[in-house]
């Protein structure tokens, strides 16, 4: 173990330089804008929950969590999603009872990485929970609303994909008859390792019906007829409730018009291992991992003692700047340099150029080292030096 | 040991509802729009940081840190300031070389608690940092955008205590002969216990004519005439130099105008053990601590390999939410509920109403458990239920 370098820092941490700090922070400002219209209202939880409490709850695995003792002797964790204390929060009841209840958060989460280069290790998601509320138009109002705060973020074009965890487990347990066996398949999915899935199933005890159900399974990836073809594959009632979810889903969809950035993907699974019905990832861009995604999770207010369902979303702040491709010009101020005699001059000056909104740094000349290097990197510079007037070089 | 109880949050830790979080959210922006009319430029450090790079470059004492260790074995920090992280980020020459950099930052910072009840160990701070300018014009400046910041941010009444931590290190030093006795009175100096200062004067092995000195140092607060008072106490050129650096410094304040803000205290002292030069802290309200605070560092850039000076200031936004007094209510939303047969026709409406910019929440009747106690929660409600037309309760 060798001393870190001075200005290094740990395992995917990073600092946020000024012209991606204000993109950020104006592609932010749109979003909540744009939230705060749908009637959510944002609040704010700790950066450090007790494991007990928050890390245990929460669905990132144990070795990606921050963990650090108390004084006290307690685990606490560094968070690593807003879900789970959102949940906190609304189950505590310190909220009016305004229920379903409607609330967005804006925050950074911390998941520890094992590699050099590789992901951030914290990030900021901005994202919505809608809990008390099991409609499917809750659902629809999640992607309905995902949508148009990517496109309030200036993201134009955008892929929602959207599946249901609760339909996979009730085909997969109809035919694989235990947990032990569908999780070994979800994993395939999730890494979207399907030839490795194929070759499991053909590996299993089954009847050669059952493999081929399993593998037709795959297929349910977009197209016009996913859920007639889905609906195929069912002997029985296992899985019906389901698609008939994802059917209204779809007209609502259309009703809310965002039908045209959806498409359906059976086969879609999460490392979120709450979620238990609809569920949905987006993409845009180049970028290779998903922006964002959400679905319902019908059991974890349970965890704080209310039963609850709920369903929501969360964006991944660097990925979806990384779609919009455009990182803002940083606003380059004016400056004054200004000699202690005509300080004061220099001063009024300054004044009343910020009462104009112009960006403006004051400067004594006497404390720059470099002049001619300091100077050019203002949009204008004025000097108030000597005995003369004002001298500006534009 | 006992489990925490399910809603439970580590010591001084909060969660921020929904008025309190708009509330500061109104004050922030208000803020960083003012730093940014100064010049300065925002950037963003990581929460976690290696511990022997800003643990022990920050002046925060060891136990109030948030320790953890990361896979590889490095001890990690969550950050006590922001000072230290900027000055990193300074000093790896990441940034435009405009030296004097004007850097700012609106982060949490993490503090470690010992007692229930106490003071919260993460915080929100918002500052900024000039780097490498020696001119006490730049200690002004950092006093009068201070005062600029809080105006901005609706705090119409506070004062600013302004003194010299280089100033009171040189009489200490010339009078007691070495730190070991300076750090026991600077600790008396800055617990504000003045009895237990006079006491332990008295109990040093002193000349009278000193320990007279050092019992007048005391009264060097406040008053038309303490540095007049202050030069009094001298003995040879020690602390003359800085007498003379606040002297000029009255002078630039009255010409920035916010020379009625302000006042001289001499004994006045820090916990954070980088500062150098002038200090200041900033009281207002019926709030018992510093609602901000700052100072010149020389030496802290050079922890990281860059021989500059430097000054700036910290704002804690939750004293200063509390002197401001004003808790912002919260937007009421609209609310939009439906039966599902008139969902496309609320869905346009609730629409049309956020286009005018109004905030609407939209709702599936059939999911409301108690709708009577639900609506009550609006500002209004617009009903889409069954053949009729929309009814609204105005």
């Amino acid at each position: 173990m060798t001393k870190p370098f001075m200005f290094e820092k740990p395992l995917g941490m990073r600092d946020t330089l000024p012209e991606l700090y204000e993109t950020k922070a104006a592609v932010r400002n749109k979003m909540s804008d744009e939230i705060k219209k749908w009637g959510y209202q944002f609040i704010e939880t700790p950066a450090l929950e007790y494991y007990e409490t928050i890390g245990e709850a929460s669905a990132i695995l144990d070795q990606q969590l921050f963990k650090l003792l108390d004084q006290q002797g307690h685990t606490l964790v560094l968070r690593p999603d807003m879900t789970t204390p959102i949940a906190r929060v609304a189950a505590s009841k310190l909220l009016n009872q305004r229920i379903p209840l409607r609330l967005a958060y804006s925050a950074n989460v911390y998941r520890a990485q094992q590699r050099e280069g590789g992901r951030p290790a914290e990030f900021e998601q901005m994202g919505i929970e809608c809990i008390g509320n099991k409609s499917t138009s809750a659902d629809a109002e999640m992607i309905a609303l995902m949508a148009d705060v990517l496109k309030a973020a200036g993201l134009e074009k955008f892929k929602i994909t959207i599946g249901h965890i609760g339909f996979v487990q009730e085909l997969f347990l109809s035919i694989l008859g235990n947990e032990e066996r569908a999780a070994v398949l979800r994993k395939f999915l999730y890494e979207k390792n399907y030839v490795g899935y194929r070759e499991h199933v053909k590996s299993l005890t089954l009847s050669s019906i059952d493999k081929q159900r399993l593998i037709e399974f795959i297929s349910l990836q977009g197209g016009e007829n996913t859920l007639t073809k889905a609906l195929g594959l069912l002997e029985g009632e296992h899985g019906r409730e389901q698609l008939s979810e994802l059917q209204e889903l779809a007209v609502q969809l259309k009703e809310f018009g965002v039908d045209q950035y959806v498409s359906l993907d059976l086969t879609l699974v999460s490392h979120m291992s709450y979620y238990t019905g609809t569920l949905f990832e987006v993409y845009a861009g180049g970028v290779g991992s998903p922006i964002g995604n959400g679905g319902r999770y019908d059991n974890l207010l349970d965890k704080f003692g209310w039963d609850a369902s709920a369903t929501g979303f969360g964006i991944r702040m660097d990925r979806l700047v990384e779609a919009i491709g455009e990182i803002q010009e940083a606003d380059v101020p004016e400056c004054i340099l200004f000699s202690p005699e005509r300080r004061k001059e220099a001063l009024d000056f300054a004044k009343q150029k910020r009462a104009e909104g112009i960006m403006v740094t004051i400067q004594d000349i006497n404390a720059v080292e470099n002049v001619d290097a300091y100077t050019r990197t203002f949009s204008d510079v004025h000097l108030f030096v000597g005995n003369g007037g004002r001298v500006s070089n534009e």
